[in-house]
């Protein structure tokens, strides 16, 4: 079902075509797991992924860049240096606080980096109610609670940073100051590759140079969505689907991503 | 051909179905190389693995999950203060003396982590017999030297930490004060790809929350031993075979492992 | 079409039959993104990889290498520090100056680390026009110029280090002082794929072991070539590729790298 309003700048299959056009540089300072997949699925959608994540070369770095991710998974002292440098470059950015909330090193630097206004906060439930400070985290990486459940803590924190929060799970939900968008669909094998959801969070970023916030969040989890079905279909597990999966993020066209987002203005 | 005895607790089946059905949180503070590829694997197997390498945050994680494991492939400083935390934390976890010997800044921490008694030490011969103190080390992280070579290091160090020893190679043994298990087959294309070990010892790790180190030990054995040959019968070369291997962890059934132990009690 | 010369030593048939014979041991000094690629491709090839990148064991890990490969591309505080040990040992190396130009810190490392002598020098033709200190350096890891426009640029390093140059681009350009070697072909889904050009500057320091620097880099150049091609001409998109690339590398037989380089002696 497509229910399109006048609020949003581009649809996603607008969206995934600009970025294809511009090939956006995109910055990623990531945890250790993910960053070879993370990387591989920005090329495969059509961006071009650099991690530059030392002080003295990630605020510059983020400067010339069209989107930055700030990934807390494995936040080393250098990266949680090169995350300070590279949010007061002015670029919009992604901050995907994993496993805030139990673990005080990364959730003192993302309570900082809320002042820096990131442009969308990706996370899942737990997450998001730990960052906002009603939850207390989920078991490490993994979220114990519903989407639906982090609605309020998504809204509020959008309202504080004046930007969007992605919830990411069975459906995923957008939230920014006035809207919510749901998208669902997507298949269960992609929680059992690692960084999954981390290079969702990248692809926001990449998207953040090509489409306003809320769009570059939605248009990233459809394209997550419609590729992980796809790669799904043709699959055995958990192996190959991840190898499918980056094929389908190559393959994908725009056409393809028509009718995944249930849209409302009002909340 | 089975020869459990009344000493084993669990056979490799029943570890396998006990994890799954814990899905336990492993902490796995491990090298820059294989970070992803042990995901994976532990994912697919079943377990909920997350990678927390920093001081302030390891010694915290390593408390809330069923296993943890240090592999000193990488050591970078921070994440031998890590490794110092995390043991520390009173949950049983796993020892991989990654290319102990010739190398001092490992070796010395390997050594003074013997003090924290790893309720697993897993490595390949040279490594054993290196960090017993009866050998040189390997080249690297190859082995020279075959596992039977290394069963009586495999002992000592057995009955100094009070916990189990593996020992990886064409036939794995495992030994700890009083038993010896063998583990044949497996297939050699594991040896192509880079992090097969490694992996290994972080399954003994989610299994150490579900079976007794001697258990956890062999079972993993057991389990690397069946998905590798399933997954050589199918591929080409080691690119196939890696992503193989990770959908036959997934594909595993406990009636797959019948027959792969071969145990005594006397030594 | 071939057209060796008496100035090369041996022809990458013969360098690829050397390696796998010898089975060098190769240290890699690299970024986070590409540590487990490399390693895989090096496995792959024939060689046995090791990441041994801290201070106080880099120094002494490169001096029983046959091999060392400098990497710049995510240098960590510890990892720069590894690198000056590493390129003092006297070892054959390799410099991959990621992204040098607008980047700072690495900038300044890759030009101190000249003094040291590079064996080879691999990078794409911004890279090495902003080490030569002609330009400005391409977007990130992003080339912006061709290979030919770097020749100049290329010969002048190579002058100066004494060393070889190697340019990566549709058709690869290897130079030194005298010589000059075109490899053309291979596939262009290798620039989808992370840490296909890392991975190759790795296989040039694999083959050091084995033959002269201008040798290794246009034997590495020429089985890349070969087997992305290969790889290519059996998948869909960029996931299955970089499977199907690691397999070819295995698979790869000394005679099929025949007629894939063009040699010059006069320049």
């Amino acid at each position: 079902m497509v229910v399109r309003t006048s609020s949003s700048l581009s649809t996603p299959a607008e969206a995934l075509r600009a970025l294809r056009e511009a090939t956006p540089l995109t910055q990623c300072i990531t945890n250790a797991v993910v960053t070879n997949f993370t990387a591989n699925a920005l090329l495969a959608l059509g961006a071009s992924p650099a991690m530059c994540d030392i002080p003295g070369e990630a605020g510059l770095f983020a400067g010339i860049s069209g989107g930055v991710l700030v990934n807390l998974g494995t936040p080393t002292s250098e990266q949680r240096d090169a995350a300070r440098e590279a949010v007061a470059a002015g670029t919009p950015w992604v901050l995907d606080p994993v496993a805030v909330g139990a673990l005080p090193v990364r959730t003192a630097l993302a309570r900082e980096l809320l002042d820096a206004h990131p442009a969308i906060i990706r996370g899942n439930a737990s997450e998001i109610l730990a960052l906002a400070g009603t939850g207390a985290g989920g078991r490490g990486v993994d979220a114990t609670d519903s989407p639906e459940n982090a609605l309020d803590a998504a809204r509020s924190l959008a309202l504080r940073t004046g930007g969007t929060v992605a919830v990411s799970g069975e459906t995923d939900i957008i939230v920014d100051a006035d809207r919510t968008a749901r998208v669902s669909g997507g298949s269960a094998l992609l929680t059992k590759v690692t960084g999954g959801g981390c290079a969702l969070g990248a692809a926001m970023a990449s998207l953040l140079a090509v489409a306003t916030a809320f769009d570059a969040a939605t248009a990233a989890s459809a394209i997550w969505a419609v590729a992980s079905e796809r790669a799904a279909s043709r699959t055995r597990g958990p192996g190959s689907f991840a190898v499918a999966f980056l094929d389908e993020l190559a393959a994908l066209q725009p056409a393809n991503l028509e009718g995944r987002v249930d849209d409302e203005v009002a909340r």
